[in-house]
């Protein structure tokens, strides 16, 4: 057996409650090199005497379940129950060369009934508490999302048009510092679209007071940027879109500021003397003209987002700063009932901060969402008390170098989603955001080179996982666009029902009829022996889905209530179906 | 390769900051599998235009080192700075077998120059935030505690004594409920005998009225045991420690509370009706008689420290009871100056708790010490927000396993004891407990069979280690004792000053004259071709250490600065000797 393999953390995703009465636990083994798990499990203090008369720790047996497998590892789950709410377990692991190992708190163990009884081998659940559980928003699991980049969704109100706003031709490739007029307006003139397509969660970015196209250079977090509307106008929609049942997200950017702010601007003018001072990282003065290392000028004078002059970066860990945030962020939850934030760089702030700040928004929500912008491993920050789930590019690389580069085959991806889904709890893994494009990205029509049918396959692939989906604007309608900014050009509404928008609202009307199924279930993945991606999703029933990625049509039986590219018992290259059961 | 063992976990104890301005990694292989791991990092955003004008991202390549072996896995480890205080990084792993992969933020890829420089390919260190550095208390780190259970150390006030003490008799086998009648006033009697011992960290079991003698089922959080003294008593003592160098611990059990205690007995009375109903876990009524399901009773009616009707959990959950308890720890902090809590049964209250609690105090005193109970890994409870270290007895036990009872070889010990100072960040495996003994175990000298040359050495070994060594009352009076109550008899104070003592305080003042170097420098555990453990220890000079655990003298070399059973250029089996460099 391939001892070096094994692993298992107390306390972790590898351990940890689902519920208040279930605890979760997940071993790790070398693919294909263990034919079994046991778990040895029992109340910490629950011994009874032997017939010596000695105390004699008890313990239950339960079998493990192989939940999947990895690129260079299987993954078993088991769930377990405490009637007194601790507990402690130990793993008897059976290799398929026959030999049998104790894996626990001190190590690997012999199998011997000495170690067995060892209460110091055993790895703890001390007690279940409930308030230490980590809670994701259940709406969140049943919710398909829409990300609308205001500037680009619809033209609704001409007279906040700025400057030079250039006319909305969905054909454009926008140059870096274009305004096309979109605004809030054009937003709830469109709310009706939106609901025809049966998505339930709109996710805005920046909507405050700022100077670029894109608002992420925050000037007044305390307001609607006028080219947008105005606050009036926000709660209007807000009330419009909660009356048709779809929840609102939206875009703060805490790690830095906009250069234009009141406070960077009180600090270019004074320097160290001002009293914003604090709230940023400076170094040396004077602060312009700024230094770029990547230009050779040396250190730079105070800390940015990437080696951006005009984005200075947040001193978080001041409370000043920190006070002013919560403010903020509690200012947009309490007067205008928004339901989730989508916070921007999210991992260059520190995680004293985001937990002040998850504090603050569920005192005020509890089953508010907070979804951080982190593109790479996030434990750190989903331990229940940081943020719900964080925009899951992860997801997005594996799935486009499968189904669109062809880079990996299926077995890779499907090794490596499996991989992917074991990092998280089973609840976060619910309400990571999974979506294949955004205003970050190109997008997936231009990724998967204009092929619909292999665009539509891919989401339906992504809608057939755990995880909370999320449509980037003008996916319905069929537009395409290289990386930013050609990602963000004006919507293409003369699409508006056409046959690219009904596919699209047909995936989204199938993922909310199956909600609760595909919201909450178990999730297995799998490739065929003819090839073919198999999704299994267990819960309020079983869902099967089958994608075809090779290049020649498979035969599949059964009765699909969704489907694509499926003929007389044929799966065509590209196509997918889902069954029930 | 060894595929399957590759780990590494980012943002935990694989990865962070040791100082302000360095961040410690860790790797790990299967052992003796790989030839060498370098890491390749950057700055994320540090991108250089290619020869087609293609940005192209930067990485700079740092071998790593091999820290130490573990049972079954090799341990690596690096130290990186960065200019810009922000870092991804990515593994280069060269097996033994001369096959060269990169291990990632994204699984296992092959080594290609195109991999290399994929970004979504690195983990990430987003930003070196210093207000989330793991900080531990640099004065642990130079301690040498010592752990007094008041009622058995001495007799100072023959006054305060409880009706029916015991003549103060060394060789009793002291019963369950039996008193002796030590007290406050006594330990101020022999602070200038701790003084000479050399120890400067004063640990006490409770001291708050309660009924029993180990005053473990508090009954009034706020006020000292008659039995013990009182406040002023108390304060003096403080003083008089605090005026020889000495720090002061406490130890409070906010798990459960005494049957005695005012609110229980309020909720025994009024039962749910009761104000205090909601600080307990009630499940059904009468509380009486107790439902013991060790005895077949069924269902306990309320939640207890194991099975024990007497005492009650306490609900840490509820704010009241938090604020209670919060209010209590700063009280002891602010009145009476005290340096350290130790928690009892620590790992049974919730994480929440804890972090308020870790808040509260180091607000008072910023390089407070939190010492928790736990018996187990720790990690979760080690991340710089809740405690400082817990009480070491995974390390108590392995050390016992080779030691005293040989049940385990010396190679194995070391490969333990090397895989466990990987649970842990550097920092904190400096502050963790090491004790050999306790209240809670048996003595040291029973277990080693009552062999003082036995016990003299795995002490010895201990004081070597990283981590702040305890010593329990009575070791150095060569006292001997079984699982408690026989742990807790009366301190033999006919033997101050005699050999054992004498030997015990050379110990002492050796740890604390290499303190600069044992306190805060690296640890490397090997096993020698002869059969003796080494224990390299790196910091301000080297110093390295020899234990012979076998059965036949072992030539070694060079000059001891602390030593035993050596002569003639001959380590005799129990011998130890330390040399310089």
């Amino acid at each position: 057996m391939n001892l070096a393999a094994l692993a298992h953390r107390p306390e972790s995703e590898d351990s940890f409650l689902y519920t208040d009465k279930t605890l979760h636990l997940r071993f790790h083994t070398a693919r294909q090199d263990v034919a079994k798990v046991t778990v040895l499990y029992g109340d910490p203090y629950w011994r009874i005497p032997d017939a010596s008369g000695a105390d004699q720790l008890v313990y239950q047996c339960q079998a493990m379940t192989l939940l999947g497998t990895g690129q260079v590892l299987d993954h078993w789950g088991v769930t377990l129950e405490a009637p007194y709410r601790r507990l402690q377990y130990l793993f008897e692991v059976t290799g398929l060369d026959g030999t049998v190992w104790l894996y626990g708190d001190r190590g690997l163990r012999k199998n011997t009934t000495e170690e067995r009884h060892e209460a110091e081998n055993y790895f703890r659940m001390p007690y279940f508490q409930e308030i230490d559980r980590v809670k994701t928003p259940d709406w969140v699991k049943t919710t398909v999302w829409y990300q609308i980049f205001p500037e680009r969704f619809a033209n609704g109100d001409l007279s906040n048009d700025p400057v030079g706003t250039k006319p909305w031709r969905p054909t454009d490739h926008p140059g870096r510092e274009d305004f096309y007029g979109g605004d809030l307006q054009g937003v709830l003139d469109h709310l009706d679209d939106l609901q025809a397509l049966g998505i339930n969660g709109l996710y805005f970015c920046p909507i405050f007071t700022a100077s670029s196209n894109h608002k992420y250079d925050t000037i007044d977090y305390l307001n609607v940027d006028p080219a947008f509307g105005d606050k009036a106008l926000l709660a209007k929609l807000i009330h419009a879109a909660h009356q048709r049942g779809m929840r609102v997200m939206l875009d703060a950017v805490f790690n830095h500021m906009g250069y234009g702010s009141l406070q960077w601007q009180d600090v270019l003018r004074n320097g160290k003397k001002s009293r914003f001072a604090s709230w940023f990282h400076l170094y040396q003065t004077p602060l312009t003209p700024f230094h770029n290392p990547l230009k050779g000028e040396g250190q730079p004078q105070y800390d940015t987002f990437a080696f951006e002059e005009k984005m200075p970066k947040l001193n978080t860990a001041n409370p000043e700063v920190q006070d002013y945030l919560l403010m903020v962020a509690s200012y947009w939850i309490k007067t205008f009932d928004i339901d989730a934030w989508r916070l921007d760089v999210a991992n260059e702030v520190d995680h004293h901060f985001w937990k002040r700040f998850y504090q603050t928004v569920t005192a005020i929500k509890p089953d508010f969402y907070v979804l951080g912008e982190v593109w790479h491993r996030s434990q750190a920050w989903l331990n229940g008390d940081e943020f719900s789930g964080t925009m899951n590019y992860p997801f997005t690389q594996q799935v486009e170098d499968h189904f669109f580069k062809r880079r990996r085959a299926a077995a890779e991806m499907v090794a490596l989603l499996t991989d992917q889904l074991m990092l998280y709890r089973d609840q976060t893994n619910q309400v990571m955001l999974n979506m294949l494009d955004s205003h970050d990205t190109p997008r997936i029509l231009t990724v998967a080179h204009g092929d619909e049918d292999l665009a539509l396959q891919a989401l339906a692939f992504t809608w057939m996982q755990t995880g909370s989906p999320c449509l980037y604007y003008g996916t319905e309608m069929g537009m395409s666009g290289g990386a930013d900014p050609d990602n963000r050009k004006p919507m293409d509404w003369s699409n508006l029902g056409s046959p690219i928008w009904k596919r699209v609202a047909a995936l989204v009307h199938f993922r909310r009829k199956y909600a609760a199924t595909l919201g909450f279930g178990t999730t297995r993945l799998s490739v065929t022996d003819a090839g073919l991606i198999k999704v299994v999703r267990q819960g309020r029933e079983t869902l099967t889905a089958y994608f075809n990625t090779t290049d020649r049509a498979v035969t599949v039986k059964g009765d699909a209530v969704f489907v694509q590219g499926f003929r007389n018992g044929q799966l065509a290259p590209k196509g997918f179906m889902v069954v029930v059961g």
